[in-house]
């Protein structure tokens, strides 16, 4: 399956691990990029130790991605001088970073969540773009994957490629995003469920269990952990005892140490009901975890079995791509 | 293209018409039949005289759609007597409607925007699902297309044909809604900007050349004419500057007469700044306003078109469809 996003990065397979903060670590983005795909380490918040500890376990070339409005000129310095496949920055804006990274002729991946983004992206030179609807999980904004992927792709005319991301879990999920004319697709929730992922059994045995309905986006993450992340971005997770108990009273949360303190003991217990799996609506695909070799595997055959599938739709009088 | 969808309704397209409240009205379902779709009539809240109007301008055969809190027996055993193609219910319980519909013959399509819906659904004994994502125009609640979709093609596991809605406005959707496992694709914002579609030029115009960016979900429309929604659902319409004056107001606007009489003017009138053009996030792909027939004929080839070019993207090595 070659597409400009392949092309671009020397890929067999058009699927990119999204760099989640903390969870994607350098043994899950190496497990990526050796099955074909492009890996990428959750640089997250930038704290450069962990970024330094996770590139050194990294046994293949990965990428890194940060959260742009948490980035610093010295932390993407020192993250360039790791030489990453790609860098890749979202939730803010990109523009004060990307002379350096362009300086370090690294490709500049801009993740988007909005048209206007998007054109902001392409100003500041992005390589490529990442369309995040807001079923994904983690933090997004609200436009849904559906339109936001084929308006992108409009917008980009074919300058630079664009990923999917946000409710892609499977082959499926690939195979669509590529109809709509995306040059693959970004993942997180499958991937954060794989083996390599940094996140407790628990966590993800709860996830399992759930249903695509089951997820509550708020800001109860980020008060736990005393973040203050800009307006107009919300945190998806599983909906649990946690979430619902704390519902519409973030501001107290920041304010209770013990109840922030047992919510961090649990994520790294695996404690789901105390805790937020952080997970997309995707999570209702998702039903093993699995090496991600094996995710990899599966994303790659089922999503030409689709097309094959789709082929087999056309009658024998047969169609003109170009229409597409 | 034949599909599950296609075949249980005898289509050349698998392209459903939204039963779009007062907008979907004869005209328009007639012509969606005609060009090989399945055309609704939004029968929205029951009001009966405009429905036997509505029928009585359709010259095709066409099915009629129900909100289904709104609904009664009676209007709905008017409406059976007209021998609808199809019975299309959503927003609400279809379980006490679905005898009725069951005895005069007349297939049920129920539209759900949760897994926990369409499981509701399939014990009422739908004949067909519409999965439908938050990103839609019109009412909705909060579940994006994209996992909803896959989801609940597995949830329905074969026994009845899925069609996908909310964000599709085009060919790419289509092939991409069939790459998710759906039968089919219903499309509400597309048609609402045909020529066929009873919507004030000005709306429409309105619509034409915002970005997807620029729709709002609330109920600020449902507050200015006086509608008691349940809870779980919004409406999503363009954003105004009558969605700017009212923000957060809601239940002022309820209450003050005069503006809500100077808004069902706006709206008849076509002054969408002081309106809610009803359209979704697919808006930012809707460039012209077409007649319906030529929606549907770029529709087909367009997807068409991208199913072909996914086929392309296949190695010569082939691929297994039953991977898919
Ligand atoms: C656990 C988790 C952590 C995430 N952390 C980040 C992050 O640090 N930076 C980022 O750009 N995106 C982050 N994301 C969002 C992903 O980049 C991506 O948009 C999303 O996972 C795609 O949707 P999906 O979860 O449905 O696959 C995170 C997602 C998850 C699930
Ligand atoms: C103007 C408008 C009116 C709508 N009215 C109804 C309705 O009365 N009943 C209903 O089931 N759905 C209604 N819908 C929702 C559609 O059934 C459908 O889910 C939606 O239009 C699909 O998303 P799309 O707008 O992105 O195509 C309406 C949608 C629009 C745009």
């Amino acid at each position: 399956m070659r597409t400009p996003l392949s092309d671009l990065f020397g890929l067999d397979a058009p699927v990119v691990l999204a760099p989640m903060a903390g969870v994607a670590g350098g043994a899950l983005a190496a497990a990526v990029s050796r099955a074909g795909g492009l890996g990428l380490v959750g640089g997250g918040y930038g704290d450069a130790d962990w970024l330094d500890a996770q590139m050194a376990l990294a046994d293949a070339p990965v990428g890194i991605g940060f959260i742009t409005w948490a980035l610093n000129a010295d932390t993407l310095a020192q993250s360039l001088a790791h030489g990453p496949r790609a860098l890749m920055l979202s939730f803010g804006d990109p523009m004060p970073f990307a002379p350096a990274i362009r300086d370090a002729g690294v490709p500049l991946i801009c993740q988007v969540q909005t048209v206007a983004h998007a054109a902001r992206a392409l100003d500041a030179g992005a390589a490529a773009l990442v369309a995040q609807g807001g079923e994904a999980g983690g933090h997004g904004a609200s436009r849904g994957t559906f339109s936001l992927v084929a308006e992108i792709v409009d917008l980009a005319a074919g300058r630079v490629p664009v990923v999917a991301a946000g409710g892609i879990a499977d082959g499926r999920g690939l195979a669509a995003a590529l109809m709509l004319g995306a040059s693959g697709a970004m993942l997180g929730s499958r991937f954060w469920a794989a083996r390599e992922a940094l996140v407790a059994d628990g966590l993800v045995d709860a996830a399992l269990s759930a249903t695509g309905d089951a997820t509550v986006k708020g800001a109860l993450p980020d008060a736990a952990r005393g973040l203050a992340w800009p307006d107009g971005y919300a945190i998806r997770t599983l909906s649990t005892a946690f979430t619902d108990r704390w519902d519409g009273r973030a501001d107290l949360l920041r304010g209770d140490d013990a109840a922030r303190a047992d919510w961090a003991r649990a994520m790294a217990d695996g404690d789901a009901a105390r805790a937020t799996p952080v997970v997309g609506e995707a999570v209702g695909l998702i039903h093993a975890r699995l090496p991600a070799a094996r995710i990899m595997g599966d994303l790659v055959s089922q999503a030409r079995g689709c097309l094959a599938r789709g082929a087999g739709l056309l009658s024998h009088e047969g169609a003109d791509a170009a229409a597409c």
